[in-house]
């Protein structure tokens, strides 16, 4: 068996490689850059810095003539606005990775140099931890590993995000050129596009995972609690990279996007996405780096960490004392089987059944999850009982548990649709489909404040079922199987991460689209294509927040037991001073770390949109559409707030631990974590909800689909500016502070699993 | 010893009694009504319903003539409106009353009911549970004594609030009259009348808790651990009014007042106060309600808890066991002491040193908590020295701690320097003098987006410090002295709510001196000086509102202690799935409140808005002046939202500890009663310190003291408006849902306490 799991993993992984490079191959078949050659140099004027304007581009706004707007020089036109997202996509993602390269490095060295001290640097074998009387690889070993595993979770991390970008600016021009044959052939090129970023993510993080196993158990041999806990080194790198993917990306984006709404539409009453804005390709360029980039880190460090604390729990139990591969393969094995539900599911939207109409894209994606979840069900099933023995034990801090197959299939489903659930509830209070933001939109007649008093408490409401959703996940995946029965949760709920990614990586593609449509000067019709596609989109990519926030807790929950695991920790009591003093202040981190987030975007914002104004100003025939805004300088503006500002929130994070666990010993650290992760996950549903409602009352007026929505708007009418005012607001909620906090659970809770064994050791030097 | 403290006890309540109606005497020697009967009818038209107008009214409103403005007429008018506000806080407070007492009556029989049942209503002694071999008084006579003790403690809160509502609706238009002799004398009446609300406060509640000790005593002989026991009921009675007169007062003053701002402020661009606006009465009816009668017994609440805490605590220490009662009255001689201490302060104030200018009146208030504080100190480490014995044990969680005297004084004096720097950290936060709240007004240049967003992370920030003050306090005092440590740094902190009180209530009274001035139409030099007055109130509002919260969750935490030790828990491990579920879902549960509490507030301001609306649309020269609003249609929109929608939150906080208890048992409540603790404090605290933060930048900008403050200005401007939807927005957030969320933690708390001995009984149907 052991040899069928060595099959079984690589070759679905290469499967879903191979899909993901099928999709972009389908996808690279609309052809942008032929015509654009064709078309001369008819559209260059939008991005010509200085010199005459093209007359096409001065009278292309609003127009509707069809054929002649959306011809050829529109082509050349969308050719030339990807060239310029991707290329500031792509400065900018290179920039922050010279930053990040700098940061692997420092920090490679304080793993290693922190787990190399705990035997003093020691070249001797010393006796197991939990397998008594054998004797286990000296501790520089794990050091030597742990850091080479940081660092190739840190690069596969890097590179998910990257290639996610490379898709993204690739698909959204296509995108946009295929409306013109319809809502279905542009649905498919964006959700392939999607696709390709979830397969190629889910399928190298599972791929380079397994070869690392095998190669570092060259070296290890039979000393697998020596592998597997220097394997989690693995998820420390995705992780940590995904803090700053998020938060850089985060800021990035939502420093651009509020300075081009505060001044394009609220002052100058201009369209969102109109090219006279300085703004608006630094609001394109944000939605690759920030949405698309940092989500595949985001959730690529999910599935990484996850997999790590469970094989890490499964080493130091019977599996692992058995020596029986397959099963401690199991989450491996959980996620190829992932792989190939996911790739028979994306046919369901792409090939089996088309979307024709504007209305059927909303419900094309919902289908996706249920398929998606219904098909991984039975697929668990089928590994749960080949994988693994009928009867198992599991450590349990310090105790032994005892385990039957079945009652894992009950851990990974009820994680698989406790995700569902809490997307479906995610969608419920941020789709304008529903009362609750339909209420928000309404609260919007009265003004601004009481458009963000509702959508405040909107955001706040919308913790309540995921909360228990996500309690009856742990409690019986805990009861059953403890610490691990949580790590399978959590693989339950990111085994359809391919599927979950190329939904959400759809959306901001989608937007993009949207954006150069309406830069490169296309007719309404292709706009109202795109604004569709991009409104299913904004209610998918808030479902996938959910789910990202929902997985977190449990990735969260599953690391914090196996740091308490591995730190030889048995009992974690409330009622110890030590303890609780870690809670209350745990439970106030992310406060801490959203307070910087926040500012950071609205200092960046403001600055925005003091240039913005500038340009307007200064810029003469700017408003007019008879001359070209200076989109670097606002480029300039995001990318030097982003990378300044995305230092001291990663500071708190990286640093809460260390300190917490060197100063003040593994109780404090243990309460720090858990009053993180139970604090953490209320802010960042809060957040994400009430901004994505926000968003969405905004849509539902400017779309003004029912009387009521008519009687709000139009656009520009009072209620439509005090949602825009809310949009703005959610903003850095949404897509800065409320995302990155699900990687400040994870990352605080993964960081001190790595370094239990020092903290175990040397931890503590205060409260002794 | 036992008989110098039944001396001291009840002696310094009685001065505290007598020093609050001194000074309610010299608040009373500021003749209203006599000027009002001088000159005869000349100000009643402002509350005249239909009818001419007099003329005086309709010129009114900005002129300047002074000695014409502030003559007998504007006396009349005072006297006028003074009366409206009276009679208007009266009817709601009387209305509200009779839903009280309903729910008191049936509560009182929930409490028989559960705590008789716990021996199924027999009548035999029982062994003592910490005393061994020791009979104790039967489960019905704690039943019976508790459901007494909990109506005395919720008809005593009840009389708290209402005497602080007399006061300060008698004060108002005194302080406001005062204005015309000066600053100096203003400033004083307003404070006398705090500190007649804070000394009557502290007094009552001791001396009513130390009467039913003694008469409780009478039947409970030497059965302490029976009588502490049901003297718990107390506090709960105290929280549990305390709730919904923070919740329903909160709803009431809020609606009024957004209300009122959304369409006179924003949309008509009138002052705040000023008679047009027919929601004016109700608003400031809402101050009296809200600020006054909510703190109050938001206040009484704390204190009555933390002594009820501490003393049950010391009941099964080792005080209990050598029935040393001076010794288990230390919390009641430290209250003795605060009264003491208190009343010199306020002479610091009135008589030592008298405010003569505008700047002199924020420091005066200020010194107040220094002054307060270092006696405090000094009489701290008298009563300790010579009530305590040197050396004794305390109940330990099933262990005993050996602690010192002086260890207790640690404990006391580090809540009570706790308090002074979460104090001080509010003021820096939400004071307009310092950096955080200028930067706010800054963002109000870009709009209020960028405004809310800087508020928002201001409000997240200003968590830290408090969290860290909180946490120091909480590890010295517990690994001082366990839990009773922690009840007495809850008491330290309290130990000066006299003068704590006086300092919160002069807030809202000279809000409503304010608002007096504007209506009367007073000349511009008295509205400038009520203002300078009230400027200062927001400032030490936000104060008093940060010494609640904190005092909140050292309280909270000592009644979890008492509740852990009276249900024989010694033992709550995260690392059980039932203790983790109820810490994940209590630290969602200040978000569900939360929820509910703003969005009643965003309904009935949204009523509130559509009426005022109508009655400007509707009511011919209502602008002008020339006609009357319909005052009290607006009145009864606050009334009826702030009864009806005070029962969803009212009945989530109560029902969710019983339920907890009941279906999931003791382990999963206290997780729930922990995690609502560390989540709550920060909600609590951010929401606060944003609301405080936006509204004194919209002073800021208003007062235009600097050339950064005028350049935003002046009122009108763009950056004001967007000042003032900041404000509103903040209404909510700091006098509403934010203060609520001390009562939720502490009533959570005490709850569990009283029902411990039917949950460890009867707990845990389903968890079992």
């Amino acid at each position: 068996m052991g040899s069928a799991a060595d099959a079984v993993i690589p070759a679905c992984a290469g499967v879903g490689i191979a899909f993901a490079l099928w999709q972009w191959f389908l996808v690279s078949k609309v052809k942008v850059s032929a015509y654009a050659a064709a078309a001369g140099n008819g559209g260059r004027a939008v991005f010509r810095p200085e010199g005459d304007i093209d007359e096409d581009v001065g009278v292309g706004y609003g127009d509707d003539e069809e054929g002649e707007a959306d011809g050829s020089v529109a082509v050349a036109r969308c050719a030339e606005i990807q060239s310029a997202i991707s290329v500031g996509a792509n400065s900018f993602l290179f920039t922050q990775y010279k930053y990040l390269a700098a940061f692997m490095v420092v920090f490679a060295v304080v793993i290693f140099l922190f787990l190399g001290s705990v035997h003093r640097f020691s070249t001797n074998s010393q006796p197991c931890q939990y397998t008594k009387g054998k004797m286990c690889k000296p501790a520089l070993a794990n050091a030597v590993f742990s850091t080479i595993a940081f660092l190739l979770g840190a690069v596969t991390s890097v590179i998910s995000g990257y290639l996610g970008m490379r898709v993204a600016t690739f698909a959204n021009a296509r995108t946009t050129l295929e409306a013109r044959r319809g809502i279905g052939a542009a649905f498919a090129t964006a959700f392939r596009s999607g696709a390709v970023m979830g397969f190629l993510l889910a399928s190298l993080g599972l791929l380079v995972l397994y070869v690392a196993i095998k190669v570092f158990g060259l070296y290890y041999g039979d000393d697998w609690e020596g592998l597997y806990e220097s394997i989690t080194g693995y998820g420390l790198g995705g992780s940590s990279m995904a803090l700053f993917g998020r938060v850089g990306g985060g800021i990035y984006t939502k420093a651009a996007d509020v300075g081009a709404d505060l001044v394009g539409k609220v002052e100058r009453n201009i369209p969102e996405d109109d090219p006279r804005n300085p703004a608006v390709i630094a609001d394109n360029v944000g939605d690759n780096v920030g949405d698309i980039a940092g989500m595949g880190s985001d959730l690529f460090g999910s599935y990484a960490e996850s997999t790590c604390a469970a094989l890490f729990v499964a080493s130091i139990s019977s599996f692992g004392a058995d020596h029986n591969f397959s099963a401690v393969a199991y989450p491996l094995l959980i996620s190829s089987a992932g792989i190939i539900v996911c790739l028979v599911t994306t046919l369901f939207a792409t090939d089996f059944f088309k979307v024709k109409t504007v209305l059927g894209v909303a419900p094309a994606l919902k289908l996706q999850l249920l398929i998606s979840t219904g098909l991984m069900t039975i697929a668990v099933l089928v590994v749960t009982f080949s994988a693994l023995p009928a009867r198992f034990t599991m450590f349990d801090f310090g105790e032994v548990k005892q385990v039957k197959n079945w009652h894992l299939f009950f851990c990974v489903a009820i994680g698989l649709w406790a995700g569902l659930a809490i997307g479906f509830t995610t969608e419920y209070f941020t789709s304008n489909a529903y009362s609750p933001v339909r209420d928000v939109a309404d609260a919007c007649r009265t003004g601004s404040a009481t458009n963000v008093i509702f959508g405040l408490a909107l955001g706040y409401k919308s913790v309540i079922a995921p909360v228990f959703a996500i309690a009856v996940s742990i409690y019986v995946s805990f009861t059953l199987a403890s610490i691990y029965g949580i790590a399978v949760a959590a693989l339950g709920m990111l085994s359809t991460v391919a599927t979950g990614l190329a939904i959400d990586a759809y959306g901001p593609i989608s937007d993009n689209a949207g954006g150069i449509a309406e830069m490169a000067g296309m007719s309404r019709r292709i706009r109202q294509r795109t604004d569709a596609l991009d409104a299913a989109g904004n209610t998918t990519a808030a479902i996938g927040k959910g789910f990202a926030i929902g997985s977190a807790a449990l990735v969260s929950l599953a690391l914090f037991g196996a740091f308490v695991s591995r730190a030889g920790i048995t009992v974690i009591n409330v009622l110890s001073p030590k303890v609780f003093v870690g809670l209350i202040v745990g439970a106030m981190l992310p406060y801490w770390f959203s307070a910087m987030t926040m500012k950071s975007v609205g200092s960046a914002a403001l600055k925005m949109v003091e240039e913005v104004r500038r340009q307007f100003a200064t810029i003469p025939g700017l408003m007019e559409g008879r001359a070209t805004p200076d989109y670097a300088n606002c480029v300039r503006i995001s990318t030097d707030a982003s990378l300044r500002e995305m230092m001291p929130p990663g500071a708190l994070v990286l640093l809460a631990p260390l300190l917490a666990g060197t100063f003040f010993g593994v109780q404090t650290l243990a309460g720090l974590l858990a009053g993180a992760l139970v604090s953490g996950v209320q802010v960042a549903i809060s957040a994400s909800n009430s901004g994505g409602a926000w968003d969405n009352a905004k849509k539902y007026i400017e779309a003004g689909a029912s009387d009521h929505a008519k009687a709000l708007g139009p656009k520009g009418s009072d209620a439509h500016k005090a949602a825009v005012i809310g949009d703005t607001i959610g903003d850095p909620l949404k897509d800065t502070s409320g995302p990155s906090l699900n990687i400040l659970i994870k990352l605080m809770a993964v960081e001190s699993l790595v370094f239990a064994p020092f903290f175990a050791a040397h931890g503590g030097l205060i409260f002794k």
